[in-house]
């Protein structure tokens, strides 16, 4: 099974650890990347249709055509509680795929959100419900359901390739992948990150500078950086 | 009269039924743009400058040249309770063509709200007032008033053809334009949309599959979808 | 010092009057825009990352090279109570440049707020601690810190130039940049706009139309517009 | 029949008189825009696929949806010698909807060219058989032939109003349209424009300054030019 | 080894059958991507820096951090003739990476051609030495060489995935990824769709429709299609 | 005299030294960019109407407003043999101010080529003229004359400070700055960086890796690079 497969529905697949995608969460996106390595992050053009959600699940992936969404049909049989569904496009569009109605039966299925590289709609109702999506574009614009697609195939979702199963982590700041394999070390790595913040936080809220505290100003003199006045 | 004549200011229009165009509003844009038949919609770069804004009325249109707004103060007076100020542009801008002042007067005609396809500004101000603005941009650019341009013509606003008196729609999903001769049966068919929703949407939320609700297990088979595990 | 040098740290920058400074904030960016003659302003891409923010304060400024946030440690020494960071970029970037830590760094040392050409991250922290940024992105991307910028040195941002010590206004209609010579008279220009506004606003809400308040008609007229039934 | 019918293929439609249709090409886009009075062009976005192209002719019109290239199969049999195809998109799409197999379809129909809000592929073949194509993009992507438009209907494609048998003027400047109604006296205007410009040419290329030629200077000093050493 | 990893230069790789790598390119992108079943192609912002070369070969990946190139130097090593380069960005970026110099090293190297997802610079040399590049921006910017990234791992650039040893096929009309364990497939079906395309562009070129030579004329009815006069 | 002055021509102006500005041309763009320390270059979306000019020159500015071309004919009586003329804006706008009538005073006058910030007319005549524009868009969109700007006060233009005086240096890979102060020096620059090239390039030809070359092998094993096979 490969990226380049149409027509085909994976019912099994091997979800990361759910201790571990619970538990990255609450890091956020941009933690979580740092802990990767600063990789596995989507392009910034995927905003959340609301402010303040900040989730994280295992995906469960789809790929579209443009404007058709049938296959969301298809895909929210395959959810399971603590899912995020992963939405691709074999090109871009904006229309709005995904509303209050697929947004129903998404929460039914136990999905705690949708990422999705193309528009969404209904934004009104999916904020009184409290579904996060994160989309391409806010569109009106309605689909037909004529064209197959496939299901947890592996995708390649705004700029970043998602395997079913992966880790999802999601929030104000974007979109974050983090592959089933890597899941708990880097729920352990951020976990690590996060930790050291809080005292540096403290001291830099003290007026400490960060030039002191990282202990740059000899590493940036030797670069050359002269001050004058 | 076209929409290729400038210097033109038609005073009597024929708006569309009044009933039909309050009617639509509370459908939202979304399901006009379905009962429609999924025509009429602008572009999506069309954004409400605060969210949670719903309106629908019959539209008022004025053609501005970039930079220059001065049309906006002929189309003022134009203005009926009920009305939405639909602005189209001669070429591509981003300029700030309204803001509280003339916010101010619209509202003082009844205006319902503005739909522009360049820039606006004194966003705070105008969210304060709730007088909602649908535009391409937020820019703080002054504009000027040296050329004329046109009011009640048929302008192309953002990819949609808006004649004078047809109902325009908008929401946190975009704008939608209803043909004035549509407009009752735009109404209709939205609302025995909406009418199938309610039921629809109990289903889902009960866990019922659209697969199964819609029937689309069959079809799918048909064009090819297979299910692996 | 130009703004061609890399590797200068400006330590005594000239700042403009402070009074003034303050007192061209509550006018907002749009009224100041208008009170320096329509000049002045960044690109309307410059967004806020949340709304309602509204400050003014004395720029310092810093040039940064894509990907890499070294100098914001670098700059954050030099900024004085009442100032704003301004940060302009060698090439375009969407990088996140700046969180939370950096911005309890800036608020320890008085800062007013970011404004930076490129992204930003720590959304949900940031508006929290309603230390308001100014950006053309949100991204979860980290940078590096290996290459030096300039601090205090003349900058384009978002295609404004930006001497240190200049006046920066920025609230949800964009941002707007009054040279330190500039901002007296500036703030009194702006003064006087604003005095004007009330007894508009008033007469404008009562119905009076801007063709009559502001004697249109005449010179509409002489441009040629047709009133046509 | 009107712009939001889908389904249907208007086979009688009236042609702009063909001589003015003829006429309009030789002068150019920038030239007939300015015979149109400043309207009627079509956004900058839209491209020739290789340079040197300047075509005109009459328009046979096709709505396409997003991905979904059938109806070019039926407005070719709609093509009349001296046709060009102007085909607007239901919604943003930049697929190659159109290859060298359809090209030579047209072409032995009688067609000039093809503009396309949307994309385009084939090129070198297209630049090899000397078939010109405006369009938004160019792309592999293939489409599919599942859903029906309408041909010969009103579109708006790249933001102009474009009706049946409408001329069509296109070359490296962009892509203009001319109502039927207004073919013949555009065909006038463009023509005395033009005469007038080669005494211009002559005089500019003499040295001669627009200043004086077009009698500029006192108007720019009543404008408040100032000069300064 | 995963796309995750940074600093690791891998040396040996698998390419794809050198047969079918090389019979690939003159059918072209648009046909190729169709044999592949209409996937593989990356966005069509990537465009050639000159018109009409079209090559195919065998893709080593480089992985390249904004702004900086040292890692076409290391990329370069790994090159075997008959190869293409495919530059990958952890981030936006349009500097330009790769000028004369680069590709004297490249074309000595054996390499086909570069593809990367950022600018390119030297466009006048590139087209006279006949190395062709397509590329996201043309930009003169310089890059350094201070931080790794990787050489042969799997990549998305511009959309898709790219393993190393796949095959590419590039020309006017955009870039198109062959898996290596696709590639004498695919080569197989290309053959067999461009064999059917030389009759099918004679009956056309006779004047046959479409319509009658693909039997779209019944589906077109089912579909609900009507013709009006 | 500043940037924010409007109504000011500035006749008496500074420029460049001649013998350097004249030799700065032949390097191009991207050479005299790196010989200025990365720094001078305009955003790349400016690109020239057709390839394969390569010019320098000194400045003369302008300043214009959106759809407004007035002053184009000011500056032309500004230019001297060798100038070339740069057009920044405003505010953002793609209209085409400027044709082959103002090209041919341009050239009559003795200027090299025109650089400005919004959208150029008339390609295929001034292609024909062989007078070369570096611009941000295409359009035949016309300008009005209503609004007087600024000739010769330092402009902004496509991200880049230009005083005038300054050296542009412009071919297909863009337009760098230089400011007149430093022309010689980076004349100088530019020779010595171009001398060194001529071996690398022999080097690098003869099959020697720029990994040896530039002895990159130590540092990048220090940074980490592991090679695999």
């Amino acid at each position: 099974m490969n990226m380049y497969q149409m027509g085909i529905v994976k019912r099994n697949i091997t979800r990361a650890d759910r201790v571990a995608a619970d538990h990255l969460g609450p890091y956020g996106a941009s933690t979580v990347h740092e802990a990767m390595g600063r990789v596995g992050l989507m392009k910034p053009y995927m905003r959340p249709i609301y402010s303040g959600a900040r989730i994280s699940g295992t995906a469960v992936t789809v790929l579209l055509h443009p404007g058709d969404n049938w296959m969301m049909h298809v895909v929210a049989e395959q959810i399971q509680p603590g899912d995020i569904v992963v939405a691709a496009l074999t090109a871009d569009c904006t229309d709005g795929f995904f509303g209050d109605l697929l947004a129903t039966s998404f929460m039914a299925r136990g999905a705690r959100g949708l990422i999705i590289d193309a528009g969404c709609r209904d934004v009104k109702d999916l904020t009184e419900m409290g579904f996060p999506v994160w989309s391409k574009a806010i569109s009106s614009k309605g689909t037909i359901k004529a064209t197959i697609g496939s299901v947890n195939i592996p995708v390649i979702c705004a700029g970043a390739l998602v395997n079913p199963g992966d880790v999802v982590v999601a929030d104000d700041d974007g979109v974050v992948v983090v592959p089933a394999a890597l899941a708990v070390a880097t729920a352990h790595a951020a976990g690590e990150r996060e930790a050291n913040e809080g005292e540096k936080r403290a001291r830099l809220a003290a007026g400490v500078l960060g030039l002191d505290m990282y202990k740059m100003r000899e590493p940036l003199d030797k670069a050359g950086l002269k001050y004058i006045d």
